[in-house]
């Protein structure tokens, strides 16, 4: 059977996982990588083509998208309108509709296919999410994340004056609602009182309850083990007090990584346009003939 | 905007609780119900048609097969030649794929579709199961059910001689190992030990830890709440220690009757052919514009 030619683009923690889920896939051959700096090969195997454009590698099918989600948008609109399939992790919730619907056209356009929001929030748990809203249609779904690291958060900490390394994690006190716990690096000259206070004006942290504390170092506190709880209490028909609940203690890279390559087999089992995963059949993540997942799974 | 119109064929627990969530669904009308009986209108509002032969309801666009798995096959393939949608909760796991192609051969004969299997196990736990197996391909999921109502082994037990009446609740223990709570009303001139001996003998019971007990009233035992615990701890690309988990505690036909409501609406938006839920987008499920759910629950 014909692999599935698949190039990761970006390699920081994403990329370096999606080339893992990649390489362990039955279905899939790496068609290369693609890096501003090509000519970094650390840590990755001479077998592997490292290149500065994707126009650089053959008879790609498909686009693993594993860089900043900023970039999102222009990278998959290039890519796509060569005709290969793009998937992402794009992660702002509030523009998805509008990335959807972008990305739509361009690959209509292109006959092209697009899965964005792939990781596991936007992802796998939209997946639960909507499964929970259709089976109890009235009711509550609470999304509680962590412990593990906000990467949005961390970055608006370091960002703060007097702060020379920063880690904000994520505590979930559920019904959605969550404390942060930052740990910081002072510059020297700087009190930790004053940034903190600092910190807890930020908007980010303005709402939530925040603790601020002072570390030797943060790289010492790293650790990308992450979890998500969703709970749903609602109605069926016209029953109350339906009780669902989803749980995950993951490797937050790892799960992404994987996530993606499910999707890339997924785009290329789609009629052309943009999805996310909520619009896609769930069997078609899985590798192989769908009649025996249904054997197996159902 | 124009409403499904979708009849109950079989108005038994599930029927009733599936008339119960097409009454709230906002965009379905109630095309009738189908009985044996139709002159038997306990409980049933006077407005809803009551017929013995769905060719006497008018504009039917799907049928919710509510009686019992054995009648599926041959009434799915009757209503399909009529053009009209099926959905079932068919639930011989073992029979599944072979009752998919029997209909997937009828319904595209008349460009119509049958989604089949869709109760939550097989139904909402399978889309459940399809999602963990491929977020973290390797390793080991467990079912676990319970605690609550075994539909199977209480029938078994009916049939035993001796007993008048029987309720076997199914227990869970984890790694998808159940006990047997089987509560039995004796008849006249039989010795519990005897029956028990019997039941335990059963295909049903054998391999299951089981406890029989003598009550005076079943009926008092009655309770239709149930319960499902899946874990999966498995590998994510290279990544060990994934862990997953669903867990439910709910009502058992109200949340039947509510995803046969779901897939009612999910069958008319696929190509004809016969659908396990896995093979469904679960966006279908919900009501309304998929746009809006984008937007709201990805």
């Amino acid at each position: 059977m014909k692999k599935i030619r698949a190039a990761v683009v970006g390699y920081g923690n994403i990329g370096r996982a999606a080339l893992e889920a990649l390489q362990e896939a039955p279905d899939f051959e790496v068609a290369g990588i693609v890096r501003r700096n090509p000519a970094d090969r650390e840590g990755i195997a001479a077998d592997i083509e490292v290149v500065s454009d994707i126009a650089q590698l053959r008879d790609v099918d498909v686009a693993i998208l594993a860089g900043p989600t900023r970039h999102i948008e222009e990278q998959a609109k290039a890519i796509l309108a060569k005709g290969i399939n793009t998937v992402d992790s794009f992660d702002i919730h509030s523009q998805i509709p509008a990335l959807r619907s972008e990305l739509d056209a361009v690959a209509k356009a292109h006959e092209a296919v697009s899965v964005i929001s792939s990781g596991w929030d936007p992802g796998s748990d939209s997946v639960v999410r909507c499964l929970m809203e259709a089976i109890a249609p009235k009711g509550i779904t609470y999304t509680n994340f962590g412990p593990g690291r906000s990467m949005g958060h961390t970055v608006a900490v370091k960002a703060i004056e007097g702060v020379k390394d920063a880690l904000s994690m994520t505590i979930p006190l559920g019904t959605g609602i969550h404390r942060r716990m930052v740990y910081i690096e002072l510059l020297p000259g700087y009190e930790l009182a004053e940034v903190a206070a600092a910190i807890k004006a930020d908007p980010y942290f303005a709402s939530d309850e925040t603790h601020v504390m002072a570390v030797e170092s943060v790289d010492q506190l790293n650790d990308v083990g992450h979890g998500v709880n969703m709970v749903r209490k609602g109605v069926s028909g016209s029953t109350h007090n339906q009780l669902l609940e989803f749980d995950m203690k993951i490797n937050n890279p790892a799960l992404t990584g994987q996530v993606l390559v499910c999707v890339a087999r997924a785009a290329m089992r789609q009629l052309p346009g943009c999805y996310t995963m909520i619009e896609i059949p769930v069997v078609d993540l899985l590798p192989g003939d769908r009649a025996d997942w249904v054997k197996k799974l159902v």
